[in-house]
Protein backbone atom coordinates (compact mmCIF):
# COMPACT_ATOMS: atom_id res chain seq x y z
CA UNK A 1 0.00 0.00 0.00
CA UNK A 2 1.26 3.74 -0.92
CA UNK A 3 2.75 5.42 1.92
CA UNK A 4 0.64 8.25 1.60
CA UNK A 5 -2.65 6.35 1.80
CA UNK A 6 -1.45 4.39 4.77
CA UNK A 7 -1.31 8.29 6.11
CA UNK A 8 -4.85 8.87 5.32
CA UNK A 9 -6.34 5.59 5.74
CA UNK A 10 -4.93 6.07 9.93
CA UNK A 11 -6.28 9.51 9.96
CA UNK A 12 -9.91 8.66 8.58
CA UNK A 13 -9.52 6.32 11.80
CA UNK A 14 -8.82 8.60 14.25
CA UNK A 15 -11.46 10.96 12.58
CA UNK A 16 -13.78 7.92 13.11
CA UNK A 17 -12.88 7.73 16.71
CA UNK A 18 -13.19 11.35 17.66
CA UNK A 19 -16.38 11.69 15.86
CA UNK A 20 -17.91 8.82 17.68
CA UNK A 21 -16.48 10.38 21.38
CA UNK A 22 -17.98 13.49 20.30
CA UNK A 23 -21.37 11.38 19.57
CA UNK A 24 -21.82 9.47 22.45
CA UNK A 25 -21.09 12.67 24.63
CA UNK A 26 -23.12 15.07 22.76
CA UNK A 27 -25.95 12.67 23.65
CA UNK A 28 -25.27 13.29 27.25
CA UNK A 29 -24.75 17.03 27.39
CA UNK A 30 -27.48 18.99 29.45
CA UNK A 31 -28.52 20.91 26.21
CA UNK A 32 -28.73 17.94 23.46
CA UNK A 33 -31.25 20.57 21.50
CA UNK A 34 -28.14 22.84 20.25
CA UNK A 35 -25.87 20.05 19.99
CA UNK A 36 -28.92 17.79 17.29
CA UNK A 37 -26.89 19.23 14.26
CA UNK A 38 -23.55 18.12 15.82
CA UNK A 39 -25.03 14.65 16.26
CA UNK A 40 -26.12 14.14 13.37
CA UNK A 41 -22.77 15.35 11.60
CA UNK A 42 -20.59 13.13 14.33
CA UNK A 43 -22.66 10.38 12.84
CA UNK A 44 -22.45 11.18 8.94
CA UNK A 45 -18.07 11.45 9.40
CA UNK A 46 -17.76 8.73 11.52
CA UNK A 47 -19.41 5.93 9.14
CA UNK A 48 -17.98 7.75 5.44
CA UNK A 49 -14.54 7.94 7.49
CA UNK A 50 -14.98 4.30 8.75
CA UNK A 51 -16.14 2.60 5.18
CA UNK A 52 -13.13 4.78 3.68
CA UNK A 53 -10.57 3.83 5.67
CA UNK A 54 -11.34 0.22 5.57
CA UNK A 55 -12.05 0.66 1.73
CA UNK A 56 -8.42 2.06 0.79
CA UNK A 57 -6.82 -0.34 2.70
CA UNK A 58 -8.32 -3.40 -0.05
CA UNK A 59 -6.98 -1.34 -2.46
CA UNK A 60 -10.78 -0.51 -3.28
CA UNK A 61 -11.03 0.95 -7.66
CA UNK A 62 -13.24 3.42 -4.77
CA UNK A 63 -10.63 4.96 -3.27
CA UNK A 64 -10.07 8.29 -4.84
CA UNK A 65 -13.63 8.99 -4.87
CA UNK A 66 -14.34 7.84 -1.05
CA UNK A 67 -11.22 9.99 0.18
CA UNK A 68 -13.46 13.24 -1.80
CA UNK A 69 -16.08 12.20 -0.10
CA UNK A 70 -14.24 12.44 3.26
CA UNK A 71 -13.02 15.76 2.41
CA UNK A 72 -16.28 17.37 2.36
CA UNK A 73 -18.04 15.51 5.37
CA UNK A 74 -14.66 16.01 7.01
CA UNK A 75 -14.51 19.90 6.94
CA UNK A 76 -18.61 20.38 7.47
CA UNK A 77 -18.23 18.04 10.44
CA UNK A 78 -15.00 20.49 11.63
CA UNK A 79 -16.83 23.23 11.12
CA UNK A 80 -20.19 22.42 13.43
CA UNK A 81 -18.26 21.28 15.85
CA UNK A 82 -15.68 24.28 16.27
CA UNK A 83 -18.80 26.21 17.09
CA UNK A 84 -19.55 24.62 20.42
CA UNK A 85 -16.69 24.91 23.55
CA UNK A 86 -17.03 21.32 24.85
CA UNK A 87 -13.70 19.85 24.78
CA UNK A 88 -15.06 17.10 22.86
CA UNK A 89 -16.33 19.27 20.32
CA UNK A 90 -13.37 20.83 19.94
CA UNK A 91 -10.72 18.09 19.85
CA UNK A 92 -13.33 16.79 17.18
CA UNK A 93 -13.21 19.74 15.10
CA UNK A 94 -9.62 19.83 15.15
CA UNK A 95 -9.33 16.03 13.84
CA UNK A 96 -11.69 16.90 11.30
CA UNK A 97 -10.25 19.65 9.47
CA UNK A 98 -6.47 17.85 9.69
CA UNK A 99 -7.73 15.01 8.03
CA UNK A 100 -10.32 17.42 5.42
CA UNK A 101 -6.89 18.79 4.20
CA UNK A 102 -4.84 15.25 4.37
CA UNK A 103 -7.69 14.48 1.87
CA UNK A 104 -7.48 17.05 -0.10
CA UNK A 105 -3.97 17.22 -0.44
CA UNK A 106 -4.55 13.76 -2.25
CA UNK A 107 -7.14 14.92 -4.58
CA UNK B 1 -29.13 -19.44 1.12
CA UNK B 2 -31.53 -21.22 3.85
CA UNK B 3 -35.07 -19.48 3.63
CA UNK B 4 -35.26 -18.54 7.40
CA UNK B 5 -32.13 -16.85 6.98
CA UNK B 6 -33.07 -14.77 4.31
CA UNK B 7 -36.47 -13.80 6.28
CA UNK B 8 -33.92 -12.95 8.92
CA UNK B 9 -31.83 -10.94 6.92
CA UNK B 10 -35.06 -9.21 5.29
CA UNK B 11 -36.22 -8.05 8.60
CA UNK B 12 -32.87 -7.03 9.66
CA UNK B 13 -32.77 -4.64 6.75
CA UNK B 14 -36.55 -3.52 7.34
CA UNK B 15 -35.35 -2.78 11.31
CA UNK B 16 -32.07 -1.10 10.09
CA UNK B 17 -34.31 1.36 8.02
CA UNK B 18 -36.83 2.17 10.69
CA UNK B 19 -34.12 2.59 13.07
CA UNK B 20 -32.54 4.97 10.84
CA UNK B 21 -35.81 6.94 10.00
CA UNK B 22 -36.65 7.28 13.51
CA UNK B 23 -32.85 8.31 14.56
CA UNK B 24 -32.69 11.07 11.74
CA UNK B 25 -36.68 12.23 12.74
CA UNK B 26 -36.00 12.18 17.12
CA UNK B 27 -32.91 14.63 15.53
CA UNK B 28 -35.89 16.80 14.39
CA UNK B 29 -38.15 16.94 17.29
CA UNK B 30 -38.73 19.93 19.34
CA UNK B 31 -37.38 18.11 22.54
CA UNK B 32 -34.20 16.00 21.52
CA UNK B 33 -33.18 16.13 25.25
CA UNK B 34 -36.01 13.46 25.66
CA UNK B 35 -35.48 11.44 22.85
CA UNK B 36 -31.37 11.16 23.76
CA UNK B 37 -31.74 7.81 24.84
CA UNK B 38 -33.97 6.69 21.52
CA UNK B 39 -31.46 8.39 19.11
CA UNK B 40 -28.27 6.75 20.90
CA UNK B 41 -30.53 3.10 20.33
CA UNK B 42 -31.74 3.56 16.98
CA UNK B 43 -27.84 3.96 15.74
CA UNK B 44 -26.82 1.01 18.07
CA UNK B 45 -29.58 -1.13 16.68
CA UNK B 46 -29.60 -0.12 12.61
CA UNK B 47 -25.91 -0.68 12.90
CA UNK B 48 -25.68 -4.19 14.01
CA UNK B 49 -28.83 -4.93 11.78
CA UNK B 50 -27.31 -3.45 9.05
CA UNK B 51 -23.71 -5.69 9.78
CA UNK B 52 -25.68 -8.39 10.53
CA UNK B 53 -28.43 -8.75 7.62
CA UNK B 54 -25.42 -8.46 5.28
CA UNK B 55 -22.93 -10.68 6.71
CA UNK B 56 -25.64 -13.65 6.67
CA UNK B 57 -26.22 -13.12 2.66
CA UNK B 58 -22.20 -14.33 2.47
CA UNK B 59 -22.98 -17.50 4.97
CA UNK B 60 -20.38 -15.92 7.40
CA UNK B 61 -19.45 -18.19 10.17
CA UNK B 62 -20.76 -15.39 12.67
CA UNK B 63 -24.53 -15.52 11.46
CA UNK B 64 -25.58 -17.28 14.50
CA UNK B 65 -24.19 -15.61 17.02
CA UNK B 66 -24.72 -11.87 15.11
CA UNK B 67 -28.60 -12.79 15.23
CA UNK B 68 -28.29 -12.95 18.83
CA UNK B 69 -26.98 -9.94 19.61
CA UNK B 70 -29.38 -8.57 17.37
CA UNK B 71 -32.14 -10.26 19.10
CA UNK B 72 -30.93 -8.30 21.87
CA UNK B 73 -30.57 -4.74 20.70
CA UNK B 74 -33.71 -5.16 18.77
CA UNK B 75 -35.99 -5.96 21.87
CA UNK B 76 -33.67 -2.97 23.87
CA UNK B 77 -34.44 -0.60 20.93
CA UNK B 78 -38.01 -1.62 20.83
CA UNK B 79 -38.80 -1.07 24.50
CA UNK B 80 -37.03 2.33 24.73
CA UNK B 81 -39.08 3.48 21.38
CA UNK B 82 -42.15 2.18 22.55
CA UNK B 83 -42.36 5.32 25.35
CA UNK B 84 -42.40 7.65 22.91
CA UNK B 85 -45.83 8.88 20.89
CA UNK B 86 -44.13 9.98 18.04
CA UNK B 87 -45.02 7.68 14.99
CA UNK B 88 -41.67 7.12 13.76
CA UNK B 89 -40.81 5.73 17.02
CA UNK B 90 -43.92 3.43 17.25
CA UNK B 91 -43.49 2.71 13.89
CA UNK B 92 -39.69 1.40 14.87
CA UNK B 93 -40.87 -0.32 18.08
CA UNK B 94 -43.39 -2.27 16.09
CA UNK B 95 -40.51 -3.87 13.45
CA UNK B 96 -38.07 -4.21 15.87
CA UNK B 97 -40.31 -6.45 18.71
CA UNK B 98 -40.87 -8.25 15.62
CA UNK B 99 -37.02 -8.38 14.36
CA UNK B 100 -36.42 -9.39 17.79
CA UNK B 101 -38.93 -12.22 17.89
CA UNK B 102 -37.64 -13.60 14.52
CA UNK B 103 -34.10 -13.26 15.96
CA UNK B 104 -35.12 -15.26 19.27
CA UNK B 105 -36.91 -17.93 17.05
CA UNK B 106 -33.82 -18.91 15.28
CA UNK B 107 -31.51 -19.78 18.10
CA UNK C 1 -38.12 8.63 3.00
CA UNK C 2 -38.95 10.13 -1.04
CA UNK C 3 -40.46 6.65 -3.00
CA UNK C 4 -37.85 6.43 -5.22
CA UNK C 5 -34.86 6.35 -2.59
CA UNK C 6 -36.74 3.46 -1.19
CA UNK C 7 -37.08 1.86 -3.84
CA UNK C 8 -33.00 2.53 -4.86
CA UNK C 9 -32.11 1.35 -1.45
CA UNK C 10 -34.18 -2.16 -1.60
CA UNK C 11 -32.66 -2.79 -4.55
CA UNK C 12 -29.21 -2.21 -3.35
CA UNK C 13 -29.84 -4.76 -0.74
CA UNK C 14 -31.12 -6.95 -2.98
CA UNK C 15 -27.62 -6.15 -4.70
CA UNK C 16 -25.56 -6.59 -1.98
CA UNK C 17 -27.04 -10.24 -1.47
CA UNK C 18 -26.69 -11.54 -4.86
CA UNK C 19 -22.64 -10.30 -5.33
CA UNK C 20 -22.38 -11.88 -1.25
CA UNK C 21 -24.11 -14.96 -2.42
CA UNK C 22 -21.44 -14.64 -5.56
CA UNK C 23 -18.41 -14.40 -3.81
CA UNK C 24 -19.30 -17.20 -1.47
CA UNK C 25 -20.35 -19.76 -4.77
CA UNK C 26 -16.79 -18.94 -6.13
CA UNK C 27 -14.60 -19.29 -3.96
CA UNK C 28 -16.22 -23.04 -3.56
CA UNK C 29 -15.73 -22.99 -7.50
CA UNK C 30 -13.14 -25.54 -9.42
CA UNK C 31 -11.87 -23.28 -11.05
CA UNK C 32 -11.33 -20.04 -9.02
CA UNK C 33 -7.98 -19.14 -10.45
CA UNK C 34 -10.55 -17.67 -13.51
CA UNK C 35 -12.98 -16.27 -10.97
CA UNK C 36 -10.56 -13.84 -9.20
CA UNK C 37 -11.83 -10.51 -10.68
CA UNK C 38 -15.69 -11.62 -10.39
CA UNK C 39 -14.79 -12.67 -6.51
CA UNK C 40 -12.73 -9.03 -5.68
CA UNK C 41 -15.74 -6.92 -8.14
CA UNK C 42 -18.70 -8.96 -6.04
CA UNK C 43 -17.15 -7.83 -2.79
CA UNK C 44 -16.31 -3.99 -4.15
CA UNK C 45 -19.71 -4.26 -5.09
CA UNK C 46 -21.49 -6.14 -2.04
CA UNK C 47 -19.54 -3.25 0.57
CA UNK C 48 -20.22 -0.32 -1.16
CA UNK C 49 -24.55 -1.51 -2.16
CA UNK C 50 -24.59 -2.22 1.78
CA UNK C 51 -23.23 1.08 2.72
CA UNK C 52 -24.97 2.90 0.30
CA UNK C 53 -27.91 1.26 1.08
CA UNK C 54 -28.05 1.84 4.61
CA UNK C 55 -27.20 5.84 4.31
CA UNK C 56 -29.82 6.47 2.66
CA UNK C 57 -32.01 5.16 5.19
CA UNK C 58 -31.09 7.77 7.43
CA UNK C 59 -31.10 10.54 4.68
CA UNK C 60 -27.20 11.26 4.26
CA UNK C 61 -26.45 14.32 2.66
CA UNK C 62 -24.08 11.87 0.53
CA UNK C 63 -26.73 9.81 -0.77
CA UNK C 64 -26.08 11.49 -4.25
CA UNK C 65 -22.65 10.66 -4.51
CA UNK C 66 -23.39 7.09 -3.06
CA UNK C 67 -25.62 6.62 -5.72
CA UNK C 68 -23.10 7.86 -8.54
CA UNK C 69 -20.16 5.30 -7.22
CA UNK C 70 -22.65 2.39 -6.83
CA UNK C 71 -23.79 2.98 -10.72
CA UNK C 72 -20.10 2.67 -11.85
CA UNK C 73 -19.31 -0.39 -9.84
CA UNK C 74 -22.72 -1.97 -10.11
CA UNK C 75 -21.96 -1.82 -14.10
CA UNK C 76 -18.60 -2.97 -13.98
CA UNK C 77 -19.54 -6.04 -10.99
CA UNK C 78 -22.29 -7.01 -13.88
CA UNK C 79 -20.27 -7.06 -17.02
CA UNK C 80 -17.58 -8.91 -14.88
CA UNK C 81 -20.27 -12.20 -13.78
CA UNK C 82 -21.51 -11.96 -17.21
CA UNK C 83 -18.90 -13.85 -18.67
CA UNK C 84 -18.75 -16.86 -16.47
CA UNK C 85 -21.82 -19.37 -17.03
CA UNK C 86 -22.26 -20.44 -13.67
CA UNK C 87 -26.00 -19.68 -12.34
CA UNK C 88 -25.11 -17.20 -9.07
CA UNK C 89 -22.58 -15.23 -11.90
CA UNK C 90 -25.56 -14.98 -14.16
CA UNK C 91 -27.85 -14.38 -11.51
CA UNK C 92 -25.53 -11.72 -10.06
CA UNK C 93 -24.88 -10.00 -12.99
CA UNK C 94 -28.71 -9.56 -13.39
CA UNK C 95 -29.25 -7.83 -10.62
CA UNK C 96 -25.97 -5.69 -10.94
CA UNK C 97 -26.97 -4.22 -14.12
CA UNK C 98 -30.25 -3.75 -13.04
CA UNK C 99 -29.17 -1.26 -10.17
CA UNK C 100 -26.86 0.27 -12.35
CA UNK C 101 -29.86 1.81 -14.37
CA UNK C 102 -31.70 2.26 -11.93
CA UNK C 103 -28.96 4.37 -9.84
CA UNK C 104 -27.95 6.02 -12.97
CA UNK C 105 -31.74 6.89 -13.63
CA UNK C 106 -31.13 8.85 -10.63
CA UNK C 107 -28.51 11.03 -11.14
CA UNK D 1 -12.31 5.48 26.45
CA UNK D 2 -11.08 3.20 28.14
CA UNK D 3 -7.21 3.23 27.99
CA UNK D 4 -7.09 -0.77 27.16
CA UNK D 5 -10.19 -0.26 24.82
CA UNK D 6 -8.47 1.93 23.01
CA UNK D 7 -5.39 -1.02 22.58
CA UNK D 8 -8.02 -2.90 21.19
CA UNK D 9 -9.73 -0.59 19.05
CA UNK D 10 -6.17 -0.01 17.15
CA UNK D 11 -5.08 -3.87 17.32
CA UNK D 12 -8.02 -4.52 15.40
CA UNK D 13 -8.04 -1.55 13.03
CA UNK D 14 -4.10 -2.80 11.69
CA UNK D 15 -6.07 -6.18 11.83
CA UNK D 16 -8.08 -5.42 9.34
CA UNK D 17 -5.75 -3.80 7.37
CA UNK D 18 -3.52 -6.90 7.23
CA UNK D 19 -6.30 -9.16 6.51
CA UNK D 20 -7.34 -6.57 3.85
CA UNK D 21 -4.18 -6.27 2.03
CA UNK D 22 -3.53 -10.22 2.55
CA UNK D 23 -7.06 -10.87 0.72
CA UNK D 24 -5.97 -8.79 -2.05
CA UNK D 25 -2.61 -10.10 -2.38
CA UNK D 26 -4.36 -13.30 -2.40
CA UNK D 27 -6.24 -13.03 -5.44
CA UNK D 28 -3.17 -11.86 -7.49
CA UNK D 29 -1.65 -15.61 -6.62
CA UNK D 30 -0.79 -17.95 -9.31
CA UNK D 31 -2.69 -20.47 -7.05
CA UNK D 32 -5.89 -18.79 -5.97
CA UNK D 33 -7.92 -22.30 -5.65
CA UNK D 34 -4.87 -22.87 -2.79
CA UNK D 35 -6.22 -19.62 -1.09
CA UNK D 36 -9.80 -19.71 -1.18
CA UNK D 37 -10.31 -20.63 2.52
CA UNK D 38 -7.36 -17.70 3.52
CA UNK D 39 -9.36 -15.35 1.18
CA UNK D 40 -12.69 -15.88 2.89
CA UNK D 41 -11.32 -16.06 6.41
CA UNK D 42 -9.61 -12.30 5.64
CA UNK D 43 -13.04 -10.52 4.32
CA UNK D 44 -14.51 -12.24 7.61
CA UNK D 45 -12.06 -11.04 10.05
CA UNK D 46 -11.42 -8.14 8.06
CA UNK D 47 -15.26 -7.22 8.17
CA UNK D 48 -15.75 -7.95 11.94
CA UNK D 49 -12.84 -6.16 12.97
CA UNK D 50 -13.56 -3.29 11.43
CA UNK D 51 -17.17 -3.03 12.30
CA UNK D 52 -16.05 -3.97 16.13
CA UNK D 53 -13.33 -1.22 16.05
CA UNK D 54 -15.49 1.62 15.34
CA UNK D 55 -18.40 0.06 17.41
CA UNK D 56 -16.23 0.33 20.33
CA UNK D 57 -15.50 4.32 19.88
CA UNK D 58 -19.11 4.92 20.16
CA UNK D 59 -19.25 3.03 24.18
CA UNK D 60 -21.11 0.23 22.09
CA UNK D 61 -23.28 -1.98 24.50
CA UNK D 62 -22.39 -4.58 22.07
CA UNK D 63 -18.78 -3.78 22.50
CA UNK D 64 -17.64 -6.82 24.85
CA UNK D 65 -19.52 -9.32 22.84
CA UNK D 66 -17.62 -7.85 19.51
CA UNK D 67 -14.73 -8.20 21.48
CA UNK D 68 -15.59 -12.02 22.32
CA UNK D 69 -16.55 -12.55 18.24
CA UNK D 70 -13.21 -11.10 17.36
CA UNK D 71 -11.26 -13.52 19.49
CA UNK D 72 -12.46 -16.23 17.52
CA UNK D 73 -12.35 -15.20 13.93
CA UNK D 74 -8.57 -14.19 14.40
CA UNK D 75 -7.73 -17.16 15.53
CA UNK D 76 -9.24 -19.42 13.05
CA UNK D 77 -7.91 -16.30 10.41
CA UNK D 78 -4.50 -16.42 12.16
CA UNK D 79 -4.29 -20.56 12.10
CA UNK D 80 -5.44 -20.36 8.65
CA UNK D 81 -2.75 -17.91 7.05
CA UNK D 82 0.23 -19.65 9.14
CA UNK D 83 -0.08 -22.29 6.84
CA UNK D 84 0.92 -20.38 3.69
CA UNK D 85 4.35 -18.94 3.27
CA UNK D 86 3.83 -16.16 0.91
CA UNK D 87 4.43 -13.03 2.94
CA UNK D 88 1.33 -10.98 3.03
CA UNK D 89 0.29 -14.37 5.04
CA UNK D 90 2.41 -14.82 7.67
CA UNK D 91 2.27 -11.09 8.27
CA UNK D 92 -1.12 -11.97 8.49
CA UNK D 93 -1.19 -14.62 10.53
CA UNK D 94 1.10 -12.69 13.60
CA UNK D 95 -1.38 -9.48 13.39
CA UNK D 96 -4.39 -11.94 13.71
CA UNK D 97 -3.01 -13.70 16.56
CA UNK D 98 -2.25 -11.18 18.49
CA UNK D 99 -5.23 -9.47 17.77
CA UNK D 100 -6.87 -12.63 19.03
CA UNK D 101 -4.96 -12.84 22.40
CA UNK D 102 -5.38 -9.33 23.05
CA UNK D 103 -9.15 -9.69 22.47
CA UNK D 104 -9.40 -13.07 24.88
CA UNK D 105 -7.17 -10.99 27.52
CA UNK D 106 -10.33 -8.28 27.67
CA UNK D 107 -12.99 -10.80 28.27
Amino acid sequence: MQEQLVKISEKMFECQRVCNECFDACLKEDHVQMMAECIRLDRECADICAFASTAITRESALSTDLIALCATICQACGKECEKHEHDHCQRCAKVCLECAELCRSYA
